[in-house]
């Protein structure tokens, strides 16, 4: 695989860090470059109109990211950059070979996407309690089986990827009580998710924050981003 | 292929038609079996907690479809049904071989969950004006090239049994006016598809329509059961 990939991303978005920690998992080489959300570059907004990260541009010439080339192609959404480089990396185990476990993997996403993303950032937000937070992780935790070490089957995939940084990001805010929710609402929130009921799912989450994927590109500093843009309105 | 497949689905729902749609295109053997939605069968129930159509039984011994084997896989959520028929059939076209066209494929899907889906079916229960429709309707449009049949590259995939049916049943909602709108709002709407500024994306779903697939699996007979679902309270 020697063409070029380059991924548009931002650190505190956990959509751009779904196609980090798969690019890591598949050993693929790549260029991440971070875009400022908050003024966003017009070369980035000519290469993706929606201003959204992430945003991956593959093949064509090897440029600076500043200049990306208009012979490269450019994929956007981060379910769709997951599947593509599982496309990409057919050995890698992003998605295994046989289609029942496929579609197991993608149901996951669809679960994760429908049950666990809207909800985290409307309680992170503020704007939602964390009723449906604890809902979809209930979801999300009967779909794991019983003693395995992954998402899905016995190896890591794209459904591992997608749900992690939602889970990662929510577990520090909670811990950390950061948030626009009402002050203690985060450790309300930690205390609840350390109940035997949620044992298997919180075992899950432990064992892939420990991966190497994970320390790599997860950077606890982003407590003190997370503490800006929470704790003052930003804009 | 020999592992047996069955469909549950029902005709009104445009999640199932995607499905069949794809199973026609592909010329893959299937059963279909109808689930009345408005007294769903305690059989259905157990197969799928969730109760929800499409869903599909794949592989264990052929059995008659109110008796689902437990050694079946179980495949819910249209979009996974749809990725995993293009696994089973790789060579069908459902999806390219080309990991980009495969990701523009996954593209115009997400694009039409987000921005078709949702505002199509608000429109028609009532709860929602059809601003956004027309603004779907176009920001798909943008997503379809120039002169080409189908949604992406030069053959049927996913992406086109991802939209048609939304779409067919947009029309024919709106041109007969049926819906919980306003009197009249249907043929509003109608009569705003035929402007030019719509033109390419009317043609394509044209073009669609008179695929046999089309045909052969949307019962114009619908109309009678629409008009009972959306004039009359059901329930």
């Amino acid at each position: 695989m020697s063409e070029q990939l380059t991924l548009y991303l931002h650190k505190a978005s956990p959509f751009s860090h779904k196609v980090e920690l798969a690019l890591i998992e598949a050993n693929a080489p790549y260029k991440a470059y971070q875009i400022n959300l908050f003024d966003k570059p017009e070369w980035f907004l000519k290469l993706n109109p929606v201003g959204e990260v992430p945003t991956v541009t593959y093949g064509g010439p090897s440029v600076e990211p500043e200049n990306p080339s208009p012979l490269s192609a450019k994929i956007a959404e981060s379910n769709v950059i997951l599947e593509f480089l599982a496309d990409l990396y057919p050995d890698s185990g992003l998605l295994p070979k046989d289609p029942v476990l496929r579609a197991k993997v993608r149901f996951f996403i669809n679960a994760t996407t429908k049950h666990i993303g809207d909800s985290s950032y409307a309680f992170v937000k503020g704007s939602e309690p964390y009723a449906n937070v604890l809902k979809g992780i209930g979801f999300i935790q009967g779909l794991l089986e019983e003693g395995s070490e992954f998402a899905v089957g016995d190896h890591y995939t794209i459904a591992d990827a997608c749900i992690i940084p939602h889970l990662a990001r929510l577990k520090i805010l909670a811990e950390n009580d950061i948030g626009k929710f009402p002050v203690g609402m985060g450790h309300k929130l930690s205390e609840e998710l350390k109940a035997p009921k949620f044992a298997k799912i919180m075992k899950y989450v432990q064992r892939m924050l420990e991966r190497p994927s994970l320390k790599q590109s997860f950077d606890e500093g982003l407590i003190t981003y997370f503490k800006m843009v929470f704790t003052e309105r930003v804009q």
